[in-house]
């Protein structure tokens, strides 16, 4: 990883996670949901920023030339099964958007958002590997982010698809890593302990109670500062051992 | 005008309708809400795409660095200043979207909804003048579209702003017009029958008693295309008298 | 087909179609080639906005973080081996792009192009299906374009991949269709005849000599338009049809 | 300022800067150009990235709408007002994109570039205020970027119009400063020194002779970061100060 991290979660709504709707509840889905689960806790708790998307239209007039007929005929504002699943929502956290192509960060504010936190590497979690997933992928590759698929947080209705997208961006756009190594990375690192601190900060900044935080706040930025110069060192002797192996 | 056209109404929430609020009630705005009103009504009864947009967000960590106080504090998703003035919105028939910017283009579906309905000239209403309606403007025009201003259709807080506004966009980028020019357009033009009779084959294709209704369809669409054909005469004639004045 | 077509050409840089490269010479991107080399001719006959790509850096600064080794080593911008294949090259007639990312519509002007000629279908050809033609149709398919992909005006440098990925995109995004269709399409259709007509019109209306040679193009376009009417017709029938099988 | 820094350049092309075409040479616009010169020099030294345009198109077909005549006529890729004044355009350092509207970050690839190099501040120079400026500060702040308006780096080619439009900006997405005052805070910036530190790493984990050099490196790394974290204690003093004045 480099630099700040953000997390984009794909349209896990109920269409895709509740199997009486006719493309839910698929087992890589439910497996990739769960392990996204888990993942955004731990992400939650180091303050890393969080965009969460569904796919839903007004009527057939306001969306793209769809070929699937379900998406055409249930992907609806006002359907149920247009709702995130809560198993991946938490509402006072997450940013939302609804999104109108295949893609997390096409003509939504994801970008804009992550550019204002200082964001150069995304994850991406989601559904389906071979549709949303691929392009979100690829859209997060061509807006400049260090982009990494945890293979077991993305799921697909068949896994053929599932492997052969993995495969596909895996060698041309995106580190295919998995669900424990990300929450190793975010437990031990010592930049989302900076960012976690420097959100704090931002806090503080707007806030009433300034002054008496900030001495606290303070020392913990200095030392989350050397922790930081540390972990530099480190990751650019790692950033060379790849290189060279 | 040149070809299908696309009406978007700017920010024309509570927050700038509403004298209680800190930005709101403003006499420009509240003539640009009325003459909007009509003119939208004329637009819907000849199915032009509307797209509407309101400002908001969920925390001021996810909005760009803003220095209106105002709009820092007030323009929340959960904030009741964020709502659409009811005099402008038809929510059976208008897109909604909520922006992020001050361009009702920018990373929203807005563009993608305005091709896939083959739009090329695009008419601006709202508010700010010299804030959003600006901005959608140079927007409007650098997406490539043909774009119109009606002057009494945008509002502003202060009058200077707007009309030093529209003076730079209207040496540059879009034409500057008034709502009794586009409701007299709209109500004389068979480009818009045209729309609107092509809309209805839209939901034939789709629809269940297809047959019995497309005879009466195409009669409507033949009739309407040479229609179109003498409005093209005409059209082109305008075009080059408005040349070799 | 709906409403006017562009044509877009990804790639087809000497990198993919010069033996000599590393990347170069694959069997099924010289078919995509050739094909679309003989498609091209018809298309400019037709007055078909055509837009080419290639891809190419100035550093490794300024470029995503790419893992495939020769495109950040050798897709520079003073590389000989970025100059576009000459079989599908036409300096007087093509907009020509260099992009930046996978898909040709990717922060360039090439959606602009196509809002301001009124396109509403798409043809997507190039190299490599499994890269940057799945990244270009993903987004025509989410900027609201319909889209067709003729599959032997595409190519790859792998077999497999090839027809994976025209399955993925095949079955959600776009229609699958050849070189044939789509000229045969172009020699009959009178919507690219009143395309073509219309752009004369436009130079028209801008050029020197405009009153004398306006008579005879609007005969033209009274007669277009009649086939125009015709053609509706017909096009209605097909796509009802193609409904009820 | 906030994290990193980038520049952009707007249109310094000799269409503007040389006194024998239409639109060309106005004190403002001189003045601005030689600020900008003597500022880049200054930022070139300390390896912050830099984008520079210019508007230029093949024909009047692939151009929007412009109402400007000089632009419609003049403004093309084969016409000699088209290439960028040498005084501001470093073709070693900087990366140069051709746009197609007013905003430098419209449909080019600056954004990607800026999301790479983790530029969180953007400083905006060229011209003309009122058009290219205006539009390219507007994005620049909708994009999530901190924005700043060095005044004397910015030209018009009228008065009137420069003034009023920095206003615009000024009380709703960016600071207005000067140059003296960008050039002040990079020469005592701890941040930019960090930045330029960096991309030493960034060129040696690409180069052959990595291993010697990175102890070196490594040590002026840690050093910068001890100063970064001084100087994050001094801007966090400002950002408070600012707010309780």
């Amino acid at each position: 990883m480099r630099g700040k991290v953000g997390i984009v979660v794909v349209d896990y709504q109920l269409a895709f996670t509740e199997p009486r709707y006719p493309l839910g509840g698929a087992p890589l889905v439910m497996r990739g949901l769960e392990n996204t689960a888990r993942f955004l806790k731990v992400a939650r708790a180091h303050n890393v920023p969080i965009a969460t998307c569904f796919t839903a239209y007004k009527t057939e007039r306001d969306m793209p030339h769809w070929k699937v007929a379900a998406v055409r005929d249930q992907f609806r504002l006002d359907h149920p099964s247009s709702a995130l699943d809560p198993q991946i929502y938490d509402k006072d956290y997450d940013v939302v958007v609804c999104k109108f192509g295949p893609s997390i960060f096409f003509q939504t504010p994801v970008v804009p958002y992550f550019i204002k936190e200082g964001v150069e590497t995304v994850i991406i979690t989601g559904c389906n590997t071979s549709g949303c997933i691929r392009a979100s992928t690829i859209d997060s590759f061509q807006w400049g982010f260090r982009t990494i698929v945890p293979e077991d947080c993305v799921g697909d209705i068949e896994e053929g698809p599932h492997r052969v997208n993995l495969h596909d961006v895996g060698r041309r756009y995106a580190d295919v890593s998995n669900a424990d190594n990300m929450i190793a990375y975010f437990k031990q690192s010592t930049t989302l302990k900076f960012q976690s601190a420097r959100a704090h900060v931002g806090q503080v900044e707007r806030g009433v109670q300034a002054l008496k935080l900030f001495t606290v706040i303070q020392n913990v930025v200095v030392a989350s500062l050397s922790l930081k110069a540390e972990q530099f060192k480190q990751q650019s002797h790692g950033a060379l051992g790849a290189r060279l192996r």
